[in-house]
């Protein structure tokens, strides 16, 4: 990567999808691939991929095109998602499971080791091997482990509380599916997953082929 | 709605978040914002801001600012979101049933009206209310209810198959948590909600935090 080079927060988007279409092109065996070919495969315009592509140095070569390989290894580099790490996730209902689900089984390098909750019915239980435990233990769980990042699962009257209480813990980033934008000190990095944004935009493209017709 | 006028999808995909915004100051009785106070709220430049609500025909007043009330329920309206949607969803694990959860208490204006699946010791329950179905019984269904939007929350291998389904039914839009990109015909429109896309990009920014240390 270059050296001090500012990547758009756009381009930071779109490298998770570069890696996800060179892992399954990977899979397939596929050594390289021109800017064309991946044009085609990904659904941008190759000039586009050329120019994103290009922010970190330039992995392609004329007439070549790009090592899938070394470019796959290359953006999880970038991305830093060849290091290990720690979460916990606060809200064991039934998002929180269905995230913890999927983090156990789709995503190596990420372990979710604790769930905290508020229910007493709940804490002492393990969701997917993962033990929940009581919120009021959560500072200290994560100042002795190092926890990395906090995902938050719960409503959204209760999010900014745990979000305080993950930063004063010392997480370096949250992870927020409750539908409220949280409110963070600048050290610490934030993903709010709106599904609501993601629905309204859906809606809006299927009135606009209505009225096409 | 400027007549014809393209609007980019980077463009609809703010609206929401305008959306969102503009309710939470009504909740507060706000009646009216300038593009510079919406700004700091929102986080978007105040000149990012008038022009994207320019590309609606602008609905701001020089020297008086926004009416919080009118511009939430244009944007409303551009986003299709006055009229109501029938949905219906497959897969009945925890992630299909934290998105039922989700529609039912936080989205009026969209019912999930039938939760499809295979495995036949869930068919015949209920998930908050929503009867579990025959996956079999599917397209009659959909095609029964007139079903709008059908949402795929199964695992990676079988969303194909449940999307050709869907188009098959005749659904108009699908809403894909499958981790997986969805090839379908174009006049169904298709959000496709990447999780890993949303963690990666947390993580480079935390990454990028540690090193400006």
């Amino acid at each position: 990567m270059k050296k001090g080079a500012k990547i758009s927060n756009a381009v930071i988007r779109r490298l998770p999808r570069y890696r996800r279409y060179l892992g399954e092109l990977q899979k397939k065996g596929v050594d390289k691939i021109s800017s064309n070919e991946f044009s085609k495969l990904i659904g941008y315009t190759a000039s586009q991929i050329r120019q994103d592509l290009n922010n970190f140095g330039g992995f392609g070569q004329q007439g070549y095109g790009y090592n899938v390989k070394d470019l796959h290894s290359e953006i999880s580099g970038i991305l830093g998602l060849k290091n290990k790490y720690r979460l916990v996730l606060v809200g064991a209902g039934n998002l929180g499971h269905a995230i913890t689900n999927y983090i156990g089984n789709y995503r190596s390098g990420f372990a979710v080791e604790g769930i905290f909750e508020v229910n007493p019915e709940m804490i002492g239980q393990t969701l997917d091997g993962v033990p929940i435990l009581d919120y009021d233990s959560m500072v200290e769980f994560i100042e002795t482990r190092k926890t990395d990042i906090g995902i938050i699962c719960t409503g959204k009257e209760s999010a900014q509380e745990v979000a305080d209480k993950l930063c004063f813990a010392g997480v370096k980033g949250i992870w927020n599916f409750a539908p409220v934008d949280l409110e963070l000190p600048g050290h610490v990095a934030v993903e709010n997953v709106h599904l609501s944004d993601s629905l309204y935009s859906l809606v809006y493209h299927i009135n606009k082929m209505d009225s096409n017709k």
